[in-house]
C-alpha cells in the first residue's frame, strides 16, 4: 500500500542534465522530489528540482549528501562509480536503483554483449580486440566493415569507428585509445529501440521507436516504427531478455538493429530513461519519466499504451563554435497543433549539443506518420541557434 | 519572432498555491522560469518554482521584488491588490496580465455582472442589496429561492446563501456580513465551464466542460459536457463576448449555467487557470497552465483540440479536523490505465479541502463518458485522508 505524504519521498539522481531535468518533471505532479547531483552549478535539472547538490559525479562526499537526503538513488548519467555508490548505499541504508551491478556490466561494452550473448539475447557477432591483429580476424571473419568500439565512456557515437579495411585496423586502434571491441557491421533495414521498465513485481515496454541517426546522434523518433508486426513483437521479445540479466528497478533504453533480413539484434543498453523515448512524454499514457519515477519507489507502473502516433526530433546546436543559448523563430513551433516544445535550459549551444526537442503528435486515421515526420522536419529546419 | 534563450523568461506570480505549481510546472519545458510570491514557506509552487518570495499577497516590498525579478507579472489568486499592483508596474515597467483593471471589476460580483450585463452577455437577473428588504424584493420579482452572494470575497462557494424565503432574508444578510448582491436561483439542467484565453492578437477557446458541484465545491469535470451541440456553441459565444470585456491576455475560467430552456447563463468568471480546467493537462493539446504561461509572455497561443473524452475528479481532504496531509492507498490510482494523479503539495488536509486531482482519459469509441466517470468516482473512493 502506497501513502502519499507532504513532502512526498525524495530521489537523489546521480547527474543533472535534460534526463534529470524531465525526470524531476514528471515527478512533480506526484508529489515527489528530486534532488540532483551535478559539478555545473544551474544545470538543466536545477529549474525544477528541489535542489542541487553542486559536486562531481564521482565525489564521495557530494553522493553521501545525496544519498542522506534522499530515499533512494538513481543515476541519469553512466558515468557514476559503481564502487562508490555500492559502499555508500550500504553505509547509508538508501537503496541504488538501477543496481551498481548492472552499470558495472552496461559500463564496459565487452562485458555487456558476453552477458547477453550468454542470456540468449541475439548480438551481432564481436570479439575482444587486444591489438590491430583481432580487428583484421574480425574483417577476416565478419568482412568488411567492422565496428570498433571503446569498450568504456563512449556516448552519442562517441568511440565507434567504422574500419572500412585492414589498412585501416592500426589507425582505427590508435583514434580508439584504450581498450576496445569489435562488432560485425549489422546491414540494418533501420534502427529501433524499446525503452523497458523494470518495476518491482512487473515490467512493461513502450511502443516500439524507429530512430534516425545522423553522425550516430539521434535525430528522430517515429513511432510506431514501421516494422512488421512480427518484427515488432520480437524487438519485445528481446527487450523482456534483456531484462532479465538487468538487477535493480527502473528505465532502460534498448536500442536495436532490424536487420534486412528482419532479424533483431541487440545494439546498446542505456540503464536509464533514453533519448529515444522522450517522445513519450505526449504519446504514452505514462511518459518514461513518470515509469522511472514509479519504478525507482517502488510504486506499481503505470500503463505505456500509445496516445497517438508521433514524431519526436532532437534540436542540436548548428552553430560553429560554442556560444550562449540561443533559439529563434520558435513561432512556428509554438503555433503548429500538435506539436509540443522541450526546452533543456543548457546556457550554452555547442556544435551538435542536444538543446532541447519538439514532439509532433497526430490523430489517428487522419495523419499518417509521412504527415507527422514531414512536420516535424519542417519546424526543426526552421529554426536556428545561429546569431 | 520569439527567441528562447537560457535563462529564458521570468513569470512573477501572486499565489503560491497548486495553480502556480501546475503553472511552473507547465511552463518548465518552455524553458520559462516561475517566481511565486506567497505568504506561506515552502507553498505548493515552492517545489517546482525558481524561488519563492516569502510575503503577504499585499506585501509592496515583496511584489515590488517579484516586479524585479520577472519579464511579466500575474496572479492566481484574486486577493492581490489591484492598486498596488498598477501601482509597482508602473514604477518598474513590468507589466501584468491580466490587467488589474480587469481584477478590480471580477473582484466586486455586483460590479462584474453589471459590466457583463451591459456588454450583451446573458446573466441571471440580479440586483444590488443594501438591506434585507432588496432581498425580499427579489423574492417578489424572481421567485424563491434566490442566491445572496458576498460581493467581495467568497470562493468554492463561500459568501453564497441560497435564501428560501422572505422570513429568511434578514438572518441570510447577517450571514453574508458585508456589501452584498442577490440573484435569482436559476433552475440549471447543468454547469458548465469555458476555459477562454486572451493572446496577444488572438482568443482560443478550451472544449466546454460539465461540472459537478457538492456544498458549492467543485468535484468534477466531465469532458466533452453532454450538452446539445447548439448549447456547446452558443457557450463558445458568451465565452468570447466575456472576453471581450476583459483587459489584458491570460487564461480566463468562465463558469456558466446551461438553464433547463437550454438557455447559456454567466455564473462567475476567474482571471486565471481554473479548477473546472484541470483536466486540459492530459485531455487537450495544450493545457491551460501552458496557455496561460504563452499568453502572458505574448506568444502565441497552443492548441486546444480535445485529445481524448476525460473526467476529472478532486481529491478532497475528507478529514473532520486538520491534520497533516498523508493520502493512502494510491495503488489502484497509480494502476489504472488512463488516470493520472496530481498531488499538490500542500502540508496539512483540512476538511473539503482541495489536496489534489485525478484525471482519467479514455480511448473515443471505446470509452464513454459514463465508464470513465465510474472509473474517476471508484478512485476517489478509494483513497482517504483520515488516519
Amino acid at each position: 500500500m502506497t501513502t502519499l505524504r507532504t513532502p512526498g519521498p525524495t530521489i537523489g539522481v546521480v547527474g543533472g542534465g535534460q534526463l534529470g531535468r524531465m525526470l524531476a518533471e514528471a515527478a512533480a505532479p506526484l508529489g515527489v522530489e528530486v534532488v540532483v547531483l551535478d559539478p555545473t552549478p544551474d544545470c538543466p535539472a536545477a529549474l525544477v528540482a528541489r535542489d542541487q547538490i553542486v559536486a562531481d559525479f564521482d565525489d564521495e562526499a557530494g553522493i553521501r549528501d545525496l544519498a542522506e537526503r534522499a530515499d533512494v538513488l538513481t543515476f541519469e548519467i553512466e558515468l557514476a562509480d559503481q564502487n562508490v555508490m555500492d559502499r555508500i548505499s550500504e553505509e547509508t541504508g538508501t537503496p541504488v536503483h538501477p543496481k551498481p551491478s548492472t552499470l558495472e556490466t552496461i559500463h564496459d561494452k565487452l562485458v555487456q554483449k558476453r552477458e547477453l550473448e550468454d542470456a540468449g539475447v541475439p548480438v551481432p557477432p564481436f570479439r575482444k580486440v587486444d591489438d590491430a591483429d583481432d580487428i583484421r580476424e574480425a574483417i577476416d571473419d565478419y568482412g568488411a566493415p567492422v565496428m570498433l568500439k571503446a569498450r568504456t565512456g563512449g556516448y552519442d557515437g562517441r568511440g565507434n569507428v567504422p574500419v572500412e579495411s585492414k589498412a585501416d585496423a592500426e589507425d582505427a586502434l590508435e583514434s580508439v585509445a584504450g581498450p576496445a571491441m569489435v562488432e560485425s557491421f549489422v546491414d540494418f533495414e533501420r534502427e529501433v529501440s524499446v525503452i523497458a521498465v523494470k518495476g518491482d513485481d512487473e515490467v512493461a515496454t513502450f511502443p516500439l521507436g524507429e530512430n534516425v541517426h545522423e553522425d550516430e546522434i539521434l535525430r528522430e523518433t517515429i513511432v510506431p516504427a514501421r516494422s512488421s508486426e512480427a518484427v515488432t513483437e520480437r524487438a519485445y521479445d528481446v527487450a523482456r531478455d534483456v531484462l532479465e540479466v538487468m538487477d535493480g528497478r527502473g528505465v532502460y533504453g534498448i536500442e536495436l538493429f532490424e536487420a534486412t533480413d528482419g532479424e533483431i539484434l541487440l545494439n546498446e543498453i542505456a540503464p536509464r530513461p533514453h533519448n529515444s523515448g522522450h517522445w513519450t512524454i505526449e504519446g504514452t499514457q505514462t511518459s518514461q519519466f513518470e515509469q522511472h519515477t514509479r519504478a525507482v519507489l517502488g510504486w506499481p507502473l503505470g500503463s505505456t499504451a500509445l496516445r497517438s502516433p508521433t514524431v519526436m526530433t532532437n534540436l542540436l546546436g548548428d552553430v560553429d563554435e560554442e556560444q550562449p543559448a540561443a533559439v529563434g523563430d520558435i513561432d512556428e513551433i509554438l503555433g503548429t497543433p500538435g506539436a509540443a516544445l522541450h526546452w533543456y535550459g543548457k546556457q550554452q549551444a555547442r556544435p551538435l549539443r542536444k538543446m532541447g526537442h519538439v514532439t509532433v503528435t497526430g490523430d489517428e486515421g487522419t495523419d499518417s506518420i509521412d504527415d507527422l515526420l514531414e512536420t516535424a522536419r519542417e519546424l526543426e529546419a526552421a529554426v536556428t541557434f545561429q546569431s
